[in-house]
């Protein structure tokens, strides 16, 4: 148990690192502890608020509300925990063909079939082959293993390149506002400076190369050497995906001005929209022409997102191209000093970007589990928007891609007068009121940054199908009271 | 591929983070990568070296080296990570029933038995009940599950202390020379002071209480603000285990200087000798009276090491006691960042701390399993403990537990006069000639710290046991012919 009296114990809050003190990740931050405390009365006390359960859209987590694994992926994974199960003939009826060859070609690559040694630095060579092999694929350039380090998550992988980029609070980075706050927190716990660049809401979360050479300048004029721009491609929490030609505009762009591209590519597979494709920054690059010594690019992906939506397993990884022998040197080094990332998220990559392929057995009803999720997705993420666009002061950009809406609410005066009075912000006070009134979890936009006086929240398109009649209910129900007692 | 022409490039070995350049990391550094080298080109090209084989002495990777994994563990992350097989009636055949019952009940206390859904920041709670459990079994004193944050290893959760003590360079933490090297980098990123204390190698890598004041008051008076004490038991890269006695002195002057102890028991199931015995810091500490209010305590466990070996899984936690509920907020924050660590790494640690119990079917394999292997390191120990022994100008303390010996090598002074004109440290150029000669890969005493003028290197006792005579006596006919080339 926490101790309550300070006196005594030598760390105190006035004397941590103030680093962490200035860090801040709303995604699990008050509004969430709240709901967990509230969930916690709701099973000692049923009935002890005005609805039955806590509906979790504050963070894309799919299978915590339901979402499926799929089957090939977690048949490979259990046979791979347990690789003295491949000698066993009943195995047959348990597991599918393809799983047993797809596992024994892994576990033939890990010498000993150790799954539970540590690996390379960078992860399993094969397994990383598999991922160059799945981004050929993709993109229909050449991608290198040797370029490819394996991750817990994504979350570790941004967290070294920001470690390496950023010396002192003079080392800027470009990003977006909104933004994932897994930035913000991480710039802030290196010590460097957040440099914003604002998203424009009126043309869809557009990211114009105008807004960014103006705040560029603008740091630059404070001193601060601006390293890096962060890119969320699809956008968290924005959910715009970038055409083409923006995305050519952002590698030109870094390309004159010295800056590394750090392209957060994790939703790469969350598209909703027949009219727009993901492409990744890499393949961008190359298409214009732009080869290792032209671009400093590292491009992030994670197995938590996607169809997939794998959390739990924290797999992912980076690609990093265009930086010389000598630094590559230094980030092998750190990632050595955490030896390696979990096998079972370093196998999971691979089947993500290596999935079953036609003329395997199980690619159909791959394809069936796959595009099921997708297409559910997308429903649920329009029919939240329409449920968003339909609320009195409320506007929602189109859901193109990701997992996430980011409604603007124009509140109230007196809405905003009496989160003043209780010492909030108009938006947090406005996803405390939904909470306490509905159980619905959003997080307030002031969590992932937004331009001042405007106000937004976070909500994830996750909840399962059936539950979204319900969840627009709530929110259309308490957005009307809400409106009905706040209205100027 | 890496591009070699740095001039067009925004990142260079001369600006980025000068703390990533002076982190250092021996365990995969120099010897290694070159160890790595030498293994391609035997599989290339059979017979272009003296051996056949590389013996990677140099890390604590049990599995990579053939060590068998727990039947009983793997059983049930195999059955959570495919749960629908506890739905089918052909796994009594594959699988233990104690292992059903246990994935049955760990999945039960998850959700949707949705493993693959970020769990809570500290892991999911009924895990760390377990954990709980297991310490007190461990202790005969209470724990708290509130005080568990599970980690991906121990890497992380050092490197998350560190962050949170660590401010600027005026910031010190005490470490034992020689030391596991995680912690200097871990020191070294963030931006901190080492300050070191010498063990006493003649007394078997005895920690003096005076030693550790001597070098506190140094650090005091050159401005340093000592935070912490880091102290490794069983020892690495020393292998020798604290007695009860140390220990109280230790908690005691941690208590009158206001230090957080940061104890590494990560090898606390790896002890071979009878006369000694794992205590936790924590039972120390609360034996001698010392509650939350006295002492703040971080207990580092890892389901890599013990018996259990299980470093690709990247399982581990770490236990916080002594820490007022304002900084426990800023820890679960910073945990928050990174959403979670992985959940097989979780389930595993849960099972390592709450293993198979007198009753259970399967306690009798379990038991057979892991004290096979806990016998067999202890002989292995002992071998190649005698080995360094017999060897001239060696000697080698006992190896009481962890999974290391670090022998001191009197190295001649025309080998020093010869690893100076090669450019290096005389423990590297013995360890570089010892790979060369035979393969046998050990870490140079350097990349852990040792007194001025002494020489040492690291070697696990990992090797399969019916390799150990080979590798007794590749390393003793090359000592031999190496004290032949340089004896002055």
């Amino acid at each position: 148990m926490a101790s309550t009296s300070n006196d005594s114990l030598p760390i105190s809050i006035h004397n941590i690192n103030p680093k962490v003190l200035e860090c801040e990740y709303a995604v699990r931050g008050e509004i969430v502890a709240l709901a967990q405390r509230m969930e916690k009365e709701l099973l000692i006390n049923p009935g002890s608020h005005a609805f039955d359960e806590i509906l979790y859209c504050n963070i894309g987590n799919p299978h915590s509300l339901g979402q499926q694994p799929i089957t090939f992926f977690r048949e490979v994974l259990a046979l791979c925990e347990h690789p003295s199960l491949l000698e066993r003939n009943e195995i047959k009826g348990l597991f599918s063909e393809d799983a047993i060859k797809r596992a024994s070609q892994i576990l033939k690559q890990i010498p000993g079939k150790a799954t539970g040694a540590y690996s390379h630095s960078q992860g399993i060579k094969e397994l990383r082959d598999a991922i160059a092999e799945g981004i050929k694929a993709r993109d229909d350039f050449p991608a290198d293993p040797n370029d490819i380090f394996l991750t817990n998550g994504a979350s570790p992988a941004v967290h070294l390149v920001m470690q390496l980029l950023i010396s002192t609070e003079k080392d800027g980075i470009l990003c977006p506002i909104p933004q994932y706050p897994l930035y913000s927190a991480s710039i802030a716990l290196h010590g460097g400076t957040l440099v914003p660049y604002y998203l424009d809401e009126a043309s869809g979360w557009g990211l114009e190369i105008s807004e960014l050479k103006k705040q560029l300048e603008s740091a630059k004029s404070k001193g601060i050497s601006v390293r890096a721009l962060v890119v969320i491609n699809p956008g968290n929490p924005t959910g715009q995906v970038l055409t083409k030609e923006n995305q050519e505009q952002i590698v030109k762009f870094c390309k004159q001005e010295g800056l590394v591209l750090l392209a957060d590519e994790v939703y790469q597979a969350n598209i909703y929209v027949p009219d727009k494709k993901f492409h990744s920054f890499k393949k961008i690059s190359r298409s214009m022409g732009y080869g290792e010594k032209d671009i400093s690019l590292v491009s992030f992906q994670s197995v938590s997102k996607g169809y997939y939506g794998e959390c739990g397993k924290r797999g992912g990884y980076m690609e990093i191209t265009g930086f010389s022998a000598d630094v590559r040197e230094q980030i092998y080094k750190v990632a050595s000093v955490n030896l390696c990332s979990n096998i079972s998220g370093q196998i999971l990559a691979s089947l993500v970007m290596n999935p079953p392929k036609v003329g395997d057995h199980i690619y159909e009803s791959y394809c069936a589990e796959r595009d099921g999720i997708l297409s559910s997705l997308a429903r649920r993420a329009k029919r939240l928007e329409a449920a968003f666009n339909s609320l009195e002061n409320v506007t929602c950009n189109k859901a193109e891609g990701a997992m996430y809406l980011f409604p603007c609410i124009k509140l109230p005066e007196k809405a905003i007068k009496a989160a003043e009075e209780a010492d909030t912000t108009p938006d947090t006070f406005y996803c405390r009121q939904l909470l306490n009134a509905t159980g619905v979890v959003v997080v307030p936009g002031s969590g992932f940054g937004q331009v001042a006086g405007t106000w937004h929240f976070r909500c994830t398109v996750l909840p399962p199908e059936n539950k979204i009649p319900d969840v627009v209910s709530r929110l259309t129900d308490f957005h009307k009271a809400f409106m009905n007692e706040y209205r100027d």
